[in-house]
């Protein structure tokens, strides 16, 4: 496991704003504490060994049927079940991207083939370019893992690139991660394509800014998703995860991103960070920044930040591919936005 | 995963009294539920990868160090973890128990050593004699897997025949099920032992009676749980789980037992039941009763408890080694207990 995830607040004293997982911190969630404090009875039982009730529920939403849907603790566990199903396949995986891809391949003893990481700003483009050369033995079995949009570089791949790839390679089966769907205006494959040889992983944590409360979903084809099921440990989601669940899809006009504004704000805040000298910015079409700072490392300058200013960024330098330069942020509001930009500008004025 | 485990409330109208999991009902989580209430904001944010805090806290309380406890998403994850961590190995598992160890086994290829399967009462002792008469290429790298107190029989193994076997085979490694601890009086092997192999899972689940919340951990030495550490994956105990760790550690005296009086309950019961036409009640040395019934199935009377009594028992036909006719149940107080014993005697008149 890697050691380094983003939202380690508890590694420091008096955190403020927190740029550092990719969650956007400002839904009101009071309808769903008082929604969980008085089901709070709930914990007295045991939760359905596999959350049946709420996969019925996902599929319902999604025009689905129930053996389409997975319901896991976190999109973690679909990560980790997903490898497992495929244990000792062949794993390609498109760097750099969220690092329990190959933790969990590696877990489950898949052949990792690696492409070559291509420079920023690039590297979404090349899926093409990736599968049109096999290796000798060609790409059969293979597993091609995805995040899409990508973390920690918030891109996503033109909807029919993507299309296009999964339609002339159907021995590969495509692991799409969305779990940052939420965040963009780009066109994704989503939950109801009709590929045979997609899986889409879902995190309502993202969508609904509940890290503690570790809730994702898997949807795909019925034969893939049956060899995923088998490898499942029962009662593996927590019951209040599945009480606000349930709260939360009867609930989503409350949670409606102004994804405009976001996108706005993203735009905003890559031209403000972009103009101090020193730092990169990448370009994103989600509300994630990757950005690079030279002459420091982004560890000394997530230390900085948190000790002078309570805030805390993402040091990406653990990414594969990235080095010690690199640093991620999940823009938030715009007083808070301007507050690291101010804080960026005084530390490279002392 | 095992279809037809107990605690299945959802698939009735109506249950008023629940002996089919061997949770006790009866403990009031009216403190709990206000310190979960008022820490919701909790899952605004990520849990530790690993529950470290938990951990050092845990281990602090037994006089551990942090390296000997690991915590996980119920003593289910536990099970499922060391299955992955000896992967392939040779498993001895003493039926009829728990069926996780086995699923868990087979789903990392384990080979399943099973020995014969003794008569109700007498499975128990049989543990010297099983370990007495090794297979031709001798016991080497086997785990035995144990519940202690067993589900379902509620049967514990004497101490000192446990301790002999574990001392006088240094070379397998003892997996013991302790989660159902806090319901005996009999002296168990407990996570303070000294022995470099046995590793022993406990329960918060059944200790705090909170199933809902998936919480349990694994003591041992730090060379075989740093074996288990590897297989984790990242965020599997979500958040309000362990804030309702912390918070029930601190608060232990809110939850004893009166361990003498369910005792005599469960032998009051014991009698109750046993004077039932039809029925036999197997010894126990917890809360837990292993019955059989005659002239019906145990599939049968749960419905017609169910359906007209609102009482849920567990039918326990698919225990390993048992056959239509077993159930069991968890005594829980007088009055419900006397209420269930009144309707077997009613179902029989019939």
């Amino acid at each position: 496991m890697l050691n380094g995830h983003g939202d380690d607040t508890y590694k420091y004293k008096d955190i403020r704003i927190n740029f550092s997982s990719n969650v956007y911190n400002h839904f009101c969630h009071d309808g769903l504490y008082a929604h969980l404090a008085s089901r709070m009875d709930c914990i007295r039982n045991y939760p359905q060994p596999t959350p049946s009730e709420l996969e019925k529920e996902i599929a319902s939403l999604h025009n689905l049927s129930p053996e389409n849907v997975i319901v896991t603790n976190g999109a973690t566990e679909a990560i980790y079940l997903i490898a497992q199903a495929f244990a000792q396949a062949s794993s390609l995986i498109l760097q750099p991207t969220f690092t329990e891809y190959e933790d969990a391949c590696k877990q489950y003893k898949h052949e990792i083939v690696a492409p070559p990481i291509p420079p920023r700003g690039e590297q979404l483009d090349s899926i093409s370019c990736i599968l049109n050369s096999p290796p000798s033995g060609g790409w059969g079995g293979l597993l091609l893992w995805l995040c899409n949009p990508n973390n920690p570089t918030g891109q996503v791949i033109p909807k029919q690139i993507l299309e296009t790839a999964i339609a002339s390679h159907p021995d590969i089966i495509f692991v799409i991660d969305e779990s940052y769907a939420p965040f963009t205006k780009e066109t994704l494959i989503g939950c109801k394509n009709q590929f045979p040889n997609v899986i889409t992983l879902h995190s309502m944590t993202k969508e609904f800014a509940i890290p503690g409360l570790r809730i994702g979903y898997i949807t795909g084809p019925a034969s893939l998703l049956s060899r995923i099921r088998k490898c499942r440990m029962p009662w593996a989601v927590n019951q209040l995860a599945i009480e606000a669940a349930h709260y939360l899809l009867a609930h989503k006009s409350d949670y409606l991103l102004d994804l405009d504004a976001l996108m706005k704000e993203r735009e905003r805040m890559t031209r403000e960070l972009s103009a101090i000298d020193g730092i990169t910015v990448y370009p994103s079409d989600t509300h994630i920044l990757l950005c690079r700072i030279e002459g420091t490392t982004a560890s000394q300058l997530k230390d900085f930040l948190a000790n002078n200013h309570g805030i805390l960024i993402r040091d990406a330098s653990n990414f594969k591919g990235l080095d010690e330069h690199y640093f991620r942020i999940a823009v938030q509001t715009m007083d808070e936005n301007d507050e690291l930009a101010k804080a960026l500008k005084n530390r490279l004025l002392c």
